[in-house]
């Protein structure tokens, strides 16, 4: 198992460094990427086009972080081949940053219809949904970092988890506002607004699962993608599949 | 630069076969995932929820080809220390897997708006525009796969410019569709079920286009993405800034 203090006794301590700043490199993006989000909803939410235009122009930033760490992780790959632990390692930075980077767009995308609210005018529903599941993708995106921070399984494991939440909240939010369209269809075009924005929130939730199964296989050794979430935890406690079944209580799942 | 023979001239013969193996393994991935996207589109336009059924069956299968890539290609990275075009190869493998992936997740989603709309009755609207887009997107997929097959940067280069013509289509749909939505309030579950069809395959559209850009990276060695299409006519075609500057006639990047 991997974990902080084996990074740190690693045999050329300049191997080391350059491991420990990649990493850091993409914590740092990632609370760029954290602050996106925020911001983005925030604009949407309060009707603020001048914070809505500083989500798109800082998402340049975001692309210019995904192709250092990316150079930085071919550059350890072709000078330092590293092997075990370490391989894991820069394979999960080099595929989270991905997921960073999309988080990035999608947050600029929220931008983008925050500001044609702006020009149009305010939706009539969804800025109370758009505000809480926000604030959840938010968490699950500083959760699945600070689980990569920590080389911890168990916190990534129940941002996996949460992310069942937010489809579900999703997908109610979303049967609510096809509803009102269908009672005031002068407001779809402001609604649709809202709602796209709601699907890249779903979208952003979906990448910070990604993140987290990047971090349980760094951790674990185990590729848990599309594995279901029972198996996963018993890949992540160590348990058997039997012993996960009986463990697992109807909606435990959703729990946080 | 890299094509076919530079890869069949390796020093150590297993090591070829490997490389060999896996980009085959890719390209067989991707002709699946082809398949997926058209059997999506049809299973939504012919009403088919036996196709659209299938389609999510299929799905299982090319996440498990995604597992066995990503494993092939640690594998490598660990016991051949592959460097300079090598080490591009197994990149771009291990990074083009993830957007194969999610068209097939995409695909998948069309699957279940068609079952959607064979429960619920057809949409009086934008089976055309499915039709028009998704042959459009698959033939980006599957270019985008032959220049990876061919080690075509030029070909890559034009998925990529493709890619605006498709953006634009979405959105021209896109507002013709809102509009009817407020004429026909009654049909909106129904063409909200097209309109994320459409979006789903304007989503295909951008992995063809990510996976295009890593073809070019593995031909050219340059991380093109975020680099706006002017200037990565000008690193794929060898010429200046300036002269890729005045050769860009305004809307050539939508001719293919």
């Amino acid at each position: 198992m991997i974990n902080k203090e084996s990074l740190t006794h690693h045999i050329s301590q300049q191997f080391n460094a350059e491991l420990e700043e990649v990493r850091s490199h993409l914590l740092a993006m990632g609370g760029l990427v954290e602050k996106q989000v925020n911001d983005a909803v925030t604009a949407l939410i309060e009707a603020d086009s001048g914070l809505a235009q500083q989500v798109r122009e800082v998402d340049e930033q975001i692309n210019q972080m995904e192709r250092n760490i990316d150079e930085e992780c071919v550059r350890i790959l072709a000078r330092r081949q590293p092997a075990a632990s370490d391989l894991r390692l820069i394979i999960s930075i080099s595929k989270s940053v991905i997921d960073l980077e999309r988080i990035g767009d999608e947050s600029t995308k929220i931008a983008r219809r925050a500001i044609q609210l702006c020009e149009e005018g305010e939706s009539p529903r969804g800025y109370v949904e758009v505000r809480h599941i926000g604030d959840q993708v938010r968490n699950m995106v500083r959760d699945a970092l600070d689980a990569f921070a920590r080389f911890d399984a168990d916190l990534a494991l129940s941002v996996a988890q949460y992310d069942k939440t937010i489809d579900r909240e999703y997908k109610t939010a979303l049967r609510e506002l096809v509803t009102y369209m269908m009672e005031d269809p002068r407001s779809i075009s402001r609604v649709l607004s809202v709602i796209w924005a709601l699907r890249s929130l779903e979208r952003i939730g979906d990448h910070a699962r990604n993140i987290s199964e990047l971090v349980i296989y760094l951790v674990r050794g185990t590729d848990v993608r599309h594995m279901g979430l029972k198996r996963m935890k018993a890949e992540v406690q160590g348990t058997s599949d039997d012993e996960a079944e009986s463990a697992n209580v109807p909606g435990q799942a959703d729990d946080k």
